[in-house]
């Protein structure tokens, strides 16, 4: 039986960060909420999904918005176990289990805390295997799980229950009330059966943003750069290696949504990389030509320590390296592409696997 | 014991317009669903509020928006029922009593609507005794009553139950809803008791319609002009005789904003009347000078019929007669001022009663 212990959150906010692909949001408040948690209830159990009973209420709690304004306007604490518990109300039913719905810094921490609050175990896996800006973006909404009956509520005490015809509206009606409650919410939301979570959810995420997060700090302690360790893990990809000379951020839609232009050092040196976000990076170029695109994931790196750089985080001069790692192949089927491809980012890109970009541009 | 059949419809819609302020909606709409479900499920009881039990929970039913949309995007007539329900199974209680939220053409036909439609009595009051653009602006709310539980529905069958920690975050998170849903929705908001109704609702609102339009119908009727007769009914004043020059509109903020310019005719020749309004008309100045202002009633009437022009109906070329009515005593007090008065709406005007404005400015 596996308990996630105070320490192993120091793993999984940085190696959840890195499957967060610029999303999911900054982990350091997770972090210490999910700590502090842990700390007064006592270490989270850690359960696949294949040990949910099949008809047991599986109930995902995270964090929406703008992740960057959760820098400045902080949670109160209270808000994942009032959206948890008023969900239960409302179906007069309890969970059963605690699941991630996105991997991410903060959305990979949030259902950690939830946990710890309310004595669940929490099953290690998530609806995306990284994270994406828009609800009906996860494994469970396009396999026909319903988004609502959902809950979102803010740090003043407000709640918000919706049933939604679709996902779509879902997302619009709990998205204009994050904007209205100051561009950041807690939601618990595709509540579900265990059937349903062994069927759709990408198994075993915490555990590998644990082993991720791992690698990165033992590599920091023995003086080693972790980048190499981070594309094992992940069998990923080195993009590009530069410095950080532009940022463009706009947050009024309740996204963080903008541009990062990378000038290229090293082997990289007179080329010029450009990242469009939309919480979580999209799309990634060297030189105009793509080399990695939305559902794979994309993360920039501190280029000396390997730790992840979130979207609200980017900077001006930060020394960093792209990293580029494989989707999970649900997102690679057409109903997946549908949903998460460039097209519905409104790229006029086919997508193509990182792996056949980066070997047709090699060199 | 009293019966709303379908002919008090016509009069009620026309009559409850003129209390409506300009707003409330238009009455088409709410008046040919009102009559449709009486004539499907009988007449509707009408009773007083002293006739509601004391512990009997009494429930209101409104349409929340820019009441020009509906002009254009029609409800489907499920929601009002759907709002209603969804609102008696979240509080685990049936209700026993509709309530109108304010006087208005629309505003005052749908609950009449959804009481035909559940078989449940109409209680003759309202919040108001007139129509006001937001939430918290109701008799209840300044008596301390929480707007919420409260349920948004739209005419897809999306619905959202809110439970909020001031009225004011009702009405920003229900607006911000209603916008989404496309600029109109219906609601379920201020349910209470019947010792609350009884202490704060304004009494007879719909007994007052019915009569104002009746005598406006049978004016018409005789070919006499009706507005000394609404004068009468409603101890009004005429303000101002015209014809409309110019209408501004903006819908985009979930409201009718805008101004009206009426240039005199007959004795107001030479004059010119600017009336300002948010969904309901708020202050009307006759060559700057204002001779009504809100919570006072300023309704725009058609010159020879009498007929109310609600915001949404203003045009260019109207033949108008603009009148101004007292409000109910209770929006004089200090606590209806600061909730409705001419301040709260950004106005630099001191409160003054029509019967003031009107001596001190007559010839």
């Amino acid at each position: 039986m596996q308990y996630l212990k105070e320490t192993d959150l120091d793993y999984i906010a940085v190696g959840a960060a890195i499957l967060g692909a610029g999303g999911g949001g900054d982990p350091y408040i997770g972090k210490l909420m999910a700590k502090q948690a842990i700390k007064k209830h006592g270490p989270v159990k850690l359960i696949s999904a294949d040990e949910v009973p099949d008809d047991g209420l599986v109930m995902p709690s995270a964090m929406m918005g703008a992740p960057a304004v959760m820098l400045e306007k902080l949670p109160n604490g209270a808000e994942p176990e009032f959206a948890f518990r008023s969900l239960e109300a409302y179906l007069q039913k309890k969970a059963d289990a605690v699941l991630p719905i996105e991997a991410g810094g903060l959305n990979s921490c949030i259902p950690i805390y939830t946990a710890a609050c309310l004595g669940l175990p929490l099953v290690d896996g998530d609806g995306m295997g990284r994270a994406f800006p828009e609800l009906p973006m996860v494994t469970f909404g396009v396999g026909g799980v319903s988004a609502t009956p959902m809950v979102v509520c803010d740090e003043k005490g407000n709640k918000m229950i919706l049933e939604t015809v679709t996902n779509d509206w879902s997302e619009i009606l709990a998205r204009t009330a994050t904007v209205a409650m100051g561009l950041s919410s807690m939601i618990s939301i595709y509540c579900m059966d265990g059937k349903t979570v062994k069927k759709y959810a990408v198994k075993g995420t915490i555990s590998l943003a644990r082993e991720i997060g791992r690698r990165i700090i033992e590599s920091n302690k023995s003086k080693v750069n972790p980048i190499d360790a981070i594309l094992e893990v992940t069998k990923g990809f080195r993009l590009f290696n530069g410095k950080i000379i532009d940022v463009k951020r706009d947050l009024t839609t309740g996204f963080v949504r903008g541009k990062v232009i990378i000038e290229g050092t090293d082997d990289d040196k007179g080329s010029t990389f450009e990242l469009d976000f939309q919480n979580e990076n999209l799309v990634g170029s060297r030189d105009g030509i793509p080399l990695a695109m939305t559902p794979d994931l994309i993360t920039v790196l501190d280029r000396e320590q390997g730790f992840p750089i979130t979207t609200e985080n980017l900077k001006y001069g930060q020394r960093s390296a792209v990293i580029g790692m494989p989707c999970d192949p649900f997102w690679r089927t057409e109903a997946g592409l549908n949903q998460v491809g460039p097209k519905y980012f409104k790229y006029d890109l086919e997508y193509k696997p990182i792996e056949e970009l980066v070997k047709e541009n090699a060199g």
